[in-house]
């Protein structure tokens, strides 16, 4: 298409978008009423269920080649519409599974009943990432509904096990980049900078989750008997995981390289009171943690371990010394960490913090690598000019302390130029009870992903961060 | 009776405990095969169950007076028999209610159909401590069976809430003193020194249970978007913990009085290798805690601080910093450590450990008293020859860890002569999987219980501990 008959068709795909906004928010309820919880074995039928609805909601939108690729895990579900001539092809990544609910009790509605009150919509995954996956499935019906075709090659990759560190992707990406030759990538999940102001997301936080476990006697023992005698483990694990931060709560791993962020000329910084004032809930703390930084900056730039389970006992017998002790770390990376280096300064200090009496050991399940992405470009440039018409304003450039580990393989190991460009907002509660995804995101995250296809989105390849 | 009559009715006694040994044995089997357990509301019924049946299992026995002792929580079971003019009223007490059995993995039988394998009887309660208060209640049968009378007055208090602390024993035993006058008593819920040789003994640890629970944001939030940024609840939980010891891992609580145990002349104690070496589990690691005490006082004559359970998470999600996080703490105190002073200590330590960002609170659900016993009188004496006629082997003198709540109340509190004679084993696996109770011992604690009726009680009172 030349560039006039490109700016009518977005038009025209922009306004069969807004005559069918409610059906597509409908779409994003159902698909978020199928609990896909990865991480749950109880639901492998769901995760499932949820690919096979997709994989029809993928044809109906008009993508002529669509499938479920098997893995060694969850499925993933790819849909493939060929470049015109001369056009580039676009990857979508995004990604259907969702955290547990956590506490049903938790909730103020039922987390696999989506419900939209006040123009808000709530329910797992609405944000985290059925919402924003969806939003380049409703543009792509906007485009073959009115023009028949896609202005570009567009390849959607929809995920199974992003909640679990994407473990089986690498195969897949494999079988797209046989297949398809993508010339660029776009992932949209990640937040705005506000309810108005969309953000591409210029940084992501690695991770490492672990679980450690220390190991004590064979059985449990009485507390009377043998407290004090013997070594405790839930004490030891406590000390452990004490001794992998520093007195002031810092990450203290030696042999984990400092962070070294690039500076982004321009970026956007919110303020303590955005980030931990939060809105919807309590203040959360800052503690005395690395004051010197502030919150943004230690959330996105600064390494964090975070132990998201402690397990031991019974929940009944409380005179016990128990055999086993564990906790979940999530060890975030911030840019210039190597994960590899992480896990290894990982094991070296909790080896060197064991002591005699337990048997310690680390299960590493899943690491990621942070990623810096280029701040300018053609597709970087495309992606302004469409979060413009999506939201009537440009996006800023914002860090996330978040991982997507699908990144790193998109824009540093295949090197595509790639965008984050998200539409959930800091107050979504992602991974938390209560999510939500906000009614006006999701018609200006589907504006902004018609406006993308209509876009040009490649050029020569940005360097990869 | 005179001293003569006595021996002889002993030894009559004793030859129907012979008898009868098979079918005692299965009374224990009857009583653990219900399963008791008072820390857990889903089995309120079967406490009175086993209430119910230590009823009728007293008045079978022969005593004329038994009856359900109602609390605000399980009841009591009371038998009394009056004492002979001019003979003592023996107190014996022992409890119904048993720890929760835990993981049911870890059992090789199931926990509440007691078996007996190779000369040991398993089971939950067995050994702790249905299988000791059995030993009076057979004792009691054997007299009146064979003399139809008692040779002094006993009344039986079983507790249904000792794995609790004894939260309402208090009014019953009120009430116990206003009917019954006893003076003297005698408590099996300890051990022996070895499969041959019987124990008196002579102190236990105090304790305090209590919950430390450490809230941050008002709900579970995102590690990625949050970690570094708030603080972690779980997190500050593992440091409070490890600030509640020093770096070596002793107890560290300022405000606490050191131990003050009084000199025991003669009394055992085991080796290291026989504390921590268990016999029936892979060894237990001392650690480096308090090295320049051996590993029997390490858990007789010092304060230990064991984290009984850890809790935070939800067994799925591994990407969030929880809003809370809990442990109980089982602090056991060495005699001369008053819990009063324990509470406020802890709290304090509590208080200056905590940090801007979380709320830090610590529940006491129970605290008991360190006692120390007279090891000379009357009493002492007598059950001295009680055990000797027993075991055949005169009782050492031996400090325990554990704590009975009752023991300060009727030794100390209410001033009454006090032994500690019970029939366990170090190797029974209290509180543990596969808890345990030997036939010799439960045979050798019935002769005991029987002579230890026959045996003279009372004489001056012995200055309590």
């Amino acid at each position: 298409m030349t560039a006039t008959r490109t700016v009518t068709a977005t038009g025209a795909a922009l306004g069969y978008a807004r005559a069918h906004a409610a059906r597509h928010l409908h779409d994003v309820a159902t698909l978020a009423a199928i609990p896909s919880v990865s991480a749950d074995p109880a639901h492998r039928g769901d995760v499932e269920r949820a690919a096979r609805w997709l994989v029809a909601r993928l044809r109906s939108a008009g993508l002529p080649e669509v499938r479920l690729h098997r893995t060694d895990g969850h499925p993933a579900v790819v849909g493939y519409a060929p470049a015109p001539p001369g056009a580039p092809t676009l990857l979508v990544y995004g990604h259907y599974d969702v955290q547990p609910a956590g506490p049903s009790g938790a909730w103020a509605v039922a987390p696999f009943r989506p419900v939209v009150r006040d123009g808000v919509l709530y329910g797992r995954g609405v944000s985290d990432d059925k919402g924003q996956l969806m939003a380049h499935v409703a543009a792509v019906e906007c485009w073959y509904a009115t023009a028949g075709a896609l202005p570009v090659g567009v390849v959607l990759v929809l995920d199974g096990e992003e909640e679990i560190g994407s473990p089986h992707l690498g195969p897949v990406l494999d079988a797209v980049w046989a297949r398809y030759r993508p010339s660029a990538a776009v992932v949209s999940d990640t937040r705005m900078r506000d309810a108005r102001t969309p953000a591409l997301t210029v940084s992501l936080r690695g991770a490492v989750h672990a679980e450690l476990i220390v190991r004590g006697a064979a059985g449990d023992l009485h507390s009377g008997a043998y407290g004090g005698a013997v070594a405790d483990p839930a004490r030891e694990l406590c000390r452990i995981v004490c001794g992998l931060h520093s007195p002031r709560g810092a990450v203290r791993l030696p042999g984990l390289p400092p962070p070294s962020p690039r500076a982004v000329p321009g970026e956007a910084v919110p303020s303590d009171a955005e980030v931990l004032g939060l809105g919807w809930a309590r203040p959360a703390g800052a503690g005395a943690v690395e004051a010197r930084f502030g919150a943004h900056a230690r959330a996105t730039v600064r390494p964090a371990l975070v132990v998201s389970a402690l397990r031991t006992g019974d929940g009944r017998s409380r005179a016990v010394v128990r055999a086993e002790a564990s906790a979940d770390l999530s060890l975030r990376l911030a840019p210039g960490q190597d994960p590899a280096r992480a896990v290894a300064a990982l094991r070296s200090r909790i080896r060197r913090l064991s002591r005699p009496g337990t048997v310690v050991s680390l299960n590493v399940r899943a690491t990621a690598a942070p990623v810096e992405l280029p701040t300018s470009g053609t597709l970087v440039d495309a992606a302004r000019a469409a979060a413009r018409i999506g939201f009537g304003r440009a996006p800023v450039l914002l860090r996330s302390g978040g991982t997507i580990p699908v990144v790193h393989q998109l824009a540093v190991v295949r090197g595509l130029p790639t965008v984050l460009l998200g539409f959930a907002l800091a107050e979504d509660r992602m991974h938390a009870p209560n999510e939500r995804f906000a009614v006006d995101c999701f018609r200006g995250g589907v504006r902004t992903a018609v406006a993308l296809l209509g876009a040009s989105v490649t050029g020569p390849p940005a360097v990869p961060g």
